[in-house]
């Protein structure tokens, strides 16, 4: 299998290049792409090899070029800009694409995968936040085959039979969350949390901006958008709760009484070499989890009190796809207000509750409406933003 | 589908006329056996109407015959003895045969079903341990279909994918054990142990020789022998660990690191449901499990100096299928003088490795062969008893 890996030098890049390298007779690394880290791919042309490099950001592709041609590896053709990146997931030599690129510019090369019909390894969350119907059915009229990466919709792939019909009989499924660094914390005192300990995730080793996700639980409401999505369920069969292990990352239920549960250790490589594997199952380089000695596994419903981003990512998801890029788009700018010191950390969800309210648009049609969407939104949530910081 | 149930007035025959009531236009439940108990089978008649009906009981075949005579029921085609419990199993006019006969009297009517190559939904234990491998042979020849009911076996059958190579892929499966009553007693006072303590299981209602296997553990040392033998798995690759809420059933171990575990109520009706809809997933009546409201789940390793009888399960696996047989005789004989009060229960184990160590038969190559090996090992247990009785 011929792999295009965008957002190679992020921890879902890094994980899929550690499994492939692992199976050199199976998987070919053909494309390589990343946003402005050119020295993290070069380092990956270097080991890896591939025909095609792209770096989003036009200097740090120059840089890149001149760097390859000075060690010999010229044969690497690099392209830029996020054309240059979507332009791999579309290229005819790969036969599955790895949308690791974060933030809305991944919804590009995803739909690009898309069109050219290629097995997507998705990663990228935006896609199917700000246009899960617009990339679904691109998916379904050329024929690209969904797989998703991320560790609790990968739980949830793992629980489905594979086939056509693959929700049938499922009552619901259940995605868990780790509940963040504060999910013990009293919520009275949530308005003096500090970036810094916003950041300081007790289970997984991820970015400032996904951290605060978690911390708030926006992560779990954006990925219960993308569940809706990838498996075609209506919002109230799916449900969240609190795990605080990260070792069970989703259940499926069925109808019969029996739920699914995938049980792994909160590492990349799990999810994804199921992901790049499948139907079969290949060595991830991750050992099973030793259950007595991980003792017990803990599950608490979520205080909606504590965790008000859940609320309303439900709130957008039952209003469409439009409410859901705003909650999104306004989320982000929330974030990024919070980590700025510009916001308290407690506002985040009147920001995006202010945001949602304040307008919303039509699902995307295409790539273009959806980044118009995006833009506005971000506008209004910029406008909450300061109305409620004062 | 039309079913064929054996064992029909106990604990899994129960379960699955239950299911099969919810859903008429799909089962049709064509015939009926038990061992004595008529009334059972008599009122069994009255609510399904099947065309069959057989008990291994010559004089309660008779009484039941008069009876449905009475009530207009003579229709109801009834015969006697283990041949017409198990040409009920043949019937051509059945698809499905769930063979819950208990004990080795079981083993006549699962050959029979194989033979007739039907869907066999597999609840009798002593089919696999005493014949294990005649019996998957006779199934594959003949093009039966093996569906286990046993929940530990059905949870492991539910985590693999369907398809041919069933098993590729996976590392290792893990039967979860409550632990029985004794979990948390001092091992040096099981001499202690009266009938009454032993048959108290915190999780199951089951029979008193059931619940006795599940205080020292042989009922999973069986599980391991079936489990080898339906997944074709070395004994190396089937753990046991001791789960005390009984909600994880089993979880089938993946080479990438994932684990698949069945999670249900402890209610015959999930598995059940699910053998008798596979592939497909049908309303069983109960309900998921609510996991916020069941908080935790333990998992624990399993303490060879309390449950020695688990060790000898692993023993007479590695040996072979004769050695299976009189581990299975010996630990029958055992149990039946402990409940009798002639044993203690710290000396069910020292009996059956009396047993094991007297005389290793050859697999049996036949049902005669079968029952030879089944009464020698049951002369060698009762020595056994009366030696270390003494």
């Amino acid at each position: 299998m011929r792999l295009a890996v965008l957002g190679a030098t992020g921890s879902i890049g890094t994980s899929t290049l550690d499994v492939a390298i692992r199976h050199p007779e199976r998987f070919e690394v053909r494309a390589v792409a990343a946003g402005r880290d050119w020295e993290g791919l070069l380092r990956i042309c270097r080991a890896h090899r591939p025909s095609r490099a792209a770096l989003a950001d036009e200097q740090a592709a120059a840089q890149l070029r001149d760097r390859l041609q000075a060690e010999g590896l010229e044969h690497i053709e690099v392209s830029a800009g996020e054309e240059g990146v979507a332009a791999l997931a579309a290229d005819a030599d790969v036969d599955a694409v790895v949308t690791a690129v974060v933030g809305a510019a991944g919804l590009a090369s995803s739909l690009a995968a898309c069109r050219a019909g290629k097995r997507i390894l998705l990663a990228n969350k935006e896609t199917l936040v700000v246009a899960g119907a617009l990339f679904m059915e691109t998916a379904q009229r050329h024929g690209a085959q969904i797989v998703p990466v991320d560790s609790e919709h990968n739980a949830v792939f793992q629980g489905l039979p594979t086939g056509t019909d693959a929700t049938a009989g499922v009552e619901r499924i259940v995605l868990t969350a780790s509940g963040g660094p504060f999910r013990d914390r009293d919520p009275d005192t949530l308005a003096a949390v500090t970036p810094e300990e916003a950041v300081a995730h007790p289970n997984w080793s991820m970015g400032r901006k996904i951290s605060v996700d978690s911390a708030t639980m926006m992560n779990k409401g954006l990925e219960v958008i993308e569940a809706c999505h990838l498996f075609d369920l209506e919002p109230q069969r799916v449900d969240v709760v609190i795990h605080r292990q990260s070792l069970v990352h989703a259940l499926v239920g069925y109808r019969d009484g029996s739920y699914l549960a995938q049980v792994g250790s909160p590492d990349m490589r799990v999810p994804i070499s199921y992901a790049m594997g499948y139907p079969e199952r290949i060595a991830s380089g991750v050992d099973l989890v030793d259950l007595a000695a991980a003792g017990r596994l803990d599950f608490e419903a979520v205080d909606e009190r504590r965790f008000p981003c859940l609320r309303l990512a439900y709130q957008a998801l039952r209003t469409g796809d439009g409410a859901c890029a705003v909650l999104n788009a306004a989320n982000e700018i929330a974030v990024d207000a919070f980590l700025d010191g510009r916001l308290r950390f407690d506002r985040i969800a009147p920001v995006i509750e202010d945001a949602l309210a304040a307008e919303t648009p039509p699902p995307p049609k295409d790539l273009d409406s959806a980044r118009a969407i995006d833009a506005q939104a971000r506008r209004v949530a910029e406008e909450a933003v300061r109305r409620i910081a004062d």
